[in-house]
């Protein structure tokens, strides 16, 4: 077992070569989400596949339905724990591009933070995994058997690893499923994880006239399809943040007692959100904390409207559609399947005469999850954490969604132990997503420790 | 005076060149709205003024505060009527340029229609006016004192054209102010138009976050932009139809039973609105006829809605901004500076906590324009287009807005007479506008009728 003080003079010693894979693995334009980036997609899964090779594992490319999986594992230690960890090699779209400080994918050092597209969601905290574990192999201090699984498409849904469970079924059987792609606590304490959200994403498109008509010609006489779909919108919501679609909060549980008070203890203060996102006040379901509404509540969010003109001055048309990219978070318990019918029945309901609906992209990516606080994995994660930080660690429910989470605890019978090293200043997925160099050395020195104590 | 058969057969004579200068003028990419295009607005007035000069006109560019003017006159029959003719250069921006089905600058002829931006809208009928007087002078048949004002800035707002106005009085003096910026009847008799709306504008913009947040980590905790920008423009319409702003509707004068009765026969049907604007059922204002709706009633557009993800799949975001590009277009009475300000109050105070309002881009483009059904202009229009067409002619109110026409009526002591050929199936303002052949030659039978015979 290696020492805190030793982890963190190897880190030292050998900082700029570990920072170095870190930022040609962002050099990569790995973004899932859109088929334009198939082949850099490739790219990234070949380039991991190396790096685990390397280290000494014995790896593969693992094709799926979509992007491949690499799968790889260094085992053979009888009689001692086998530990699964998951990442992803994929990244978020980049646009709006021209937000941007400098090139999404040529990663820039600036105030001791790596600025780049996936510097930390999620290439900056499997590169400190990678690089823990091999600074571990080399030290012989690797005392588990370690399987690995980094796939391509978390960005866009995980479709072809979630397609594959079963066929890999035997190759992921493991005590322990360890995930870093969640964040510290807002007041900057690592943090276990105790839940994540699912998620579904559909499309909504209202057409309208055939071709875009005169305002004036026009106006008064047709439904434009603009206002009816912002009607639409504007039926999603009451006026106390809560969603108004029927049957979505069915099987929601409230929180306790316990975790309104954790949720108290930890919400974000108004300085601290106009500082890191730039907003004067919180918004939602104002009678809950905002970490409760984050974590332990469903959500409902337009992700992106358009139709119409979009130049200079005025174009006086009553545009002939306007679509709505729209994704709702789940907690435990939601059925995604249902909340996608409830969803999609709204909307039906609400789409006046006149109006030509067309619902696509429906998406039931993942149910949420939720982990028990007494699992000796998290205790033993807390005992790493607290001697990393010196603080002990805060529990918290995370508000994003990992669907493929849940299914590979389930498949590989591994207990999920989510601990993650980002902060809201990250900005993932938006312009401007950094890593804080400390942020990568805590994540380095707290796998290194946990793996080799093991 | 010339004869129709006259009129007629010199047209058959002469229609290639007549047609070819009109092509010729829709090459001119003259979008006034983007200032991209100023050049080719100086060629399009460039055009017009070389195309007068040559016919016979005492001709001039004259420079405004925007785009300039075509000023031009051709008088001096001392006791003869002095009519002013007002027609406009400019065209509305292509985009959509996806869907235009040939390019929006090359006139292409196809069933007797020609497809291009401005075939219609102004450039055509503005074409077959200038054919008919052309025609008229070579035939020494021109018995009136004629002064044309051509602007380049009416599909933008006429600004350069109003704020010279007062220093072109003397030059502008007239008895009848004709103009051809106008349509014929919903079942294609020839009309005379009998009022116009007014027009004001303004941009929206919603801003939440200082960027892009991620719907997990966030959402929940934050108000959406786009989401409120949607409640908001649901909280301008009433479920019947009619706007909910404020005052809206303090000065507007209820239709009186005659209008009504004309407005009930002239009607569109739900099979013409199927065909022509592809809508299986008409909107708005359902207690009124629809061409009282287009006519007679104010209304509130959204013209383009904007913010957040507009790509493939799903990005899981909560936007920054959104904006909305909104027009309202206004009947006799309504004072288009307190309706901007009415919509700007209701605006404010439907903006919630948290979201940062921004309005830009107001503009107050005129009041609207109502014409007496009595007067001898009109009466001498009505028996000319009855001797064109053969059948009595509509008088319509149209829902557009000629926001100069008021101020120019005025300056010029003249009365507006509007006649116009154009049809809901040239989709001016749409992609893949055009004017049919007939329509063209039926505007140019009447203006040298009209003309000839003063």
């Amino acid at each position: 077992m290696l020492s805190k003080a030793e982890i963190q003079s190897i880190f030292l010693k050998s900082q700029s070569e570990i920072y170095n894979d870190w930022k040609e693995f962002l050099t990569i334009k790995s973004i899932s989400t859109d088929p334009a980036f198939k082949d850099e997609c490739l790219q990234a899964a070949s380039w991991v596949h190396s790096k685990l090779q390397k280290i000494g594992f014995d790896a593969k490319i693992h094709a799926t339905s979509g992007l491949p999986l690499v799968v790889a594992e260094r085992t053979g230690k009888v009689g001692r724990p086998t530990v699964l960890f998951y990442g992803h090699y994929d990244v978020q779209p980049v646009d709006p591009i021209e937000l941007w400080e400098s090139q999404p994918f040529e990663p820039q050092l600036r105030d001791k933070r790596l600025y780049a597209r996936g510097a930390q969601d999620n290439k900056g905290q499997v590169s400190y995994f990678l690089k823990a574990v091999e600074t571990l192999i080399e030290q012989n201090a690797l005392n588990c058997n370690l399987k690995v699984v980094i796939e391509g498409e978390e960005e866009s849904g995980s479709s072809g690893l979630s397609a594959c469970l079963n066929q890999l079924k035997d190759h992921l059987k493991a005590d322990v499923l360890m995930v870093a792609d969640t964040n510290m606590s807002q007041d900057g304490r690592p943090a276990v994880t105790l839940g994540l959200r699912g998620l579904v994403a559909l499309t909504v498109k209202y057409k309208g006239p055939s071709h875009d008509l005169h305002s004036g010609m026009q106006g008064g006489a047709v439904r434009n399809p603009a206002t009816e779909l912002a009607r639409l919108i504007a039926s999603f919501h009451n006026p106390d943040g809560s969603v108004a679609v029927e049957s979505f909060y069915k099987d929601v549980i409230e929180p306790n007692l316990a975790e309104l008070e954790e949720g108290r203890r930890n919400q974000m203060q108004d300085d601290e959100a106009q500082r890191l996102l730039g907003v004067r006040h919180l918004g939602g379901e104002v009678r809950y904390p905002s970490i409760i509404r984050i974590g332990l509540r469903p959500t409902l969010e337009i992700n992106g409207i358009h139709g119409g003109y979009a130049g200079a001055g005025t174009k006086t048309i009553i545009p002939s559609e306007a679509f709505a990219k729209i994704t709702a978070r789940l907690v435990a318990r939601q059925n995604p399947d249902e909340i996608l019918t409830a969803l999609e029945k709204h909307i039906r309901r609400h789409t006046p005469e006149g109006i030509q609906l067309e619902v696509s992209e429906q998406k039931a990516a993942g149910a949420a999850l939720k982990v028990n606080i007494d699992s000796p994995w998290v205790m033993k994660a807390t005992r790493v954490l607290e001697e990393v930080a010196g603080v002990k660690p805060a529990y918290v429910w995370e508000g994003g969604s990992i669907p493929v989470i849940a299914k590979l605890s389930e498949i590989s019978g591994a207990e999920p132990l989510m601990v993650g090293f980002g902060l809201e200043a990250d900005k993932i997925h938006a312009p401007n997503e950094s890593f804080g160099l400390d942020q990568f050395k805590q994540g380095f020195t707290y796998t290194a420790l946990f793996l080799s104590g093991l």
